[in-house]
């Protein structure tokens, strides 16, 4: 018998139901071509049209036009770390990064492998526990663009107001929580999800770009490492990882017809506050990590008085249906991800364990 | 009603049925986990065995012990191209490249593009329509390593003895003859292989390596292009292309399943005998692209006299079931990949057709 439980895995990640049947009824024969998904020549015209839709589907939900492009690769968000300053920090620049998490930590390490790198924003020294507030970020001389993690997944943070760069680029590593909620798109020259958490399984990242902030990048470059070559090729200059861009599409198909980013932060903002409400109202047996003004609507991180208790909490909610919430290795605790497919349903019954554990156990 | 073709495309490319069965079986509760494999954890024990047991499967497959490694990352082969040079063509050294396809000539120009390139054999003169032969390829002084294209899927052309380069690495792109034919697996100090033609679908590589040879990289590399981060962290460093993997691994089960290299070599060379048969029996009809020595058994090309009869077959055998026989946009004609998933049958087909074919239109 089929089994599915409440998924609070931070990514790879619960997908919508519908999504997995309809990709579950069509494994063997896609359309009618006799053949699956996965055998399928990405020169195929069902393909093209699959990647075509995914880039369109993506595009009408932020609300962007032509001047933008959505591009799927492979390698991970952790490729970007490398492909960002690769192509962007030139000679005699100064690429600019704010530091809210070990994530944007290892994206430093790769751009100072290329070239000159500041961080006008910390919070390291406090564990990661916030994001900068509007203000807070100055910007060097000549500096080649400001790079932030929009949502910070093992710690929970998460930005809600973005920084004012002015002429200089923004760039955005948004792999856990792209497409969550409505977003300025536009004041983005460049964005980047690893699709695994919010919009996918695990093998592709979206890049999302302005067409003029990618074209003209040196012919030094390696051609996959070069932004321009898969812009270019429309995703298709080498094998793409087809299946993930056809799970992405079905995605984008399901939220739009959940009623687009609008009705998905309405949702995913009444999911998360269910569960702050337990941690405010319990403060001294729920530690929430993040600070209240960078609480992130994705990952929901807080620790329990003691690790015999928090390992307790993880395996009885387990035995309850409530996989995933074991917190980072790095940070420990715990964490709930609730991203886009997790329903309201899987917050409640949360919130419900959480406060019948703090009953028994506080 | 379920359609199931003969599926001749070159790649992303026909897997077994038995193999596309089981995963959509279990595509919405893994084992009784509650979740899709597309949802889950790369660090739940469920993943690691999957992956762990991938990499001791493909081992067992090509008969290599602990001194050899197997990695499975995103970007595709032609990330390789880049990888491969970067990894280790040292300052002062030469990498030799025999260039036997267009794809060779993409690693060359990657190559190019870290250090000095020099090619020993080229047959681009004559349309890549050969491989070298035992003793033709001299290596230059401070040979870095020889970088040779296994099996050229556009051309029809692969290797059945593969150069002797003494204590000069040997380096091989299989993208489309991994796991066809038992091959001297310890002669290679590194093969990869994007998956999607004989052992999986698009989306990720498999890296088969020596140990020593990846161990000692340069720390300059960036961390996703350096060979030993994903050794170090056994292909977990980030997220993995963790479905590409799941399949490869039933695969690699259903390899093993019919008895292995030997056997699958058997198969696939009785499989193209019956397609070179027609095509040697009728010569001035069916034109065989490759020279006889050079003869793949994963692609078959050829040519018919006129291009209007070319696009007719091609037309004619979808109609009968037969999909992905046109040729590469950049050559033409036709061609029949008939990787280890195509059954005997479907090349019976084809050749009955072929025969059919050349009488009506001789």
């Amino acid at each position: 018998m089929m089994k599915r439980i409440y998924n609070f895995n931070a990514g790879p990640a619960m997908l919508p139901l519908e999504v997995l049947q309809e990709v579950q009824s069509e494994l063997l024969d896609l359309q009618g071509s006799g053949m699956s998904i996965l055998e399928m020549s990405h020169r195929a015209p069902i393909y093209e049209k699959i990647n075509a839709e995914a880039e369109a589907d993506i595009k009408e939900l932020l609300g962007l036009g032509d001047d933008y492009c959505v591009l799927f690769m492979g390698g991970g968000a952790s490729l970007q770390f490398s492909m960002v300053p690769m192509n962007f920090l030139g000679a005699g620049q100064t690429a600019a990064y704010a530091v809210t998490s070990n994530f944007s930590d290892k994206a430093v390490k790769e751009a100072e492998k290329v070239g000159k790198v500041v961080i006008p924003f910390s919070s390291k020294a406090e564990k990661y526990d916030r994001v900068p507030q509007p203000g807070e970020i100055r910007l060097p001389e000549n500096c080649a663009y400001l790079h932030i993690t929009a949502n910070n997944t093992i710690e929970g943070t998460e930005y809600s107001v973005y920084p004012e760069t002015g002429a200089v680029p923004l760039i955005a590593d948004m792999s856990s929580d792209i497409l969550s909620k409505p977003i300025p798109a536009e004041k983005f020259s460049l964005i980047y999800a690893g699709v695994q958490k919010n919009i996918g399984p695990a093998g592709a990242v979206a890049v999302i770009a302005r067409k003029k902030f990618i074209e003209g990048r040196s012919k030094a470059l390696h051609s996959m490492l070069n932004y321009e070559t898969h812009l270019d090729n429309g995703s298709l200059y080498n094998t793409p990882p087809a299946f993930a861009v056809y799970i992405v599409g079905k995605v984008a198909k399901w939220l739009k017809a959940q009623g687009g980013l609008v009705m998905m932060e309405q949702r995913n903002a009444a999911k998360a506050k269910i569960v702050y409400d337990v941690i405010d109202m319990y403060p001294d047996f729920f530690r929430g990590f993040a600070k209240t003004g960078s609480r992130s609507l994705m990952n929901v991180t807080f620790g329990l008085p003691t690790e015999a208790l928090e390992k307790r909490f993880a395996v009885e909610a387990e035995e309850l249906g409530m996989g995933g919430l074991k917190g980072h290795r790095s940070v420990g605790g715990l964490r709930a991800s609730i991203y886009n497919a997790m329903p309201l349903a899987g917050c409640e019954k949360l919130a419900e364990f959480m406060e019948a554990f703090y009953k028994i156990h506080k």
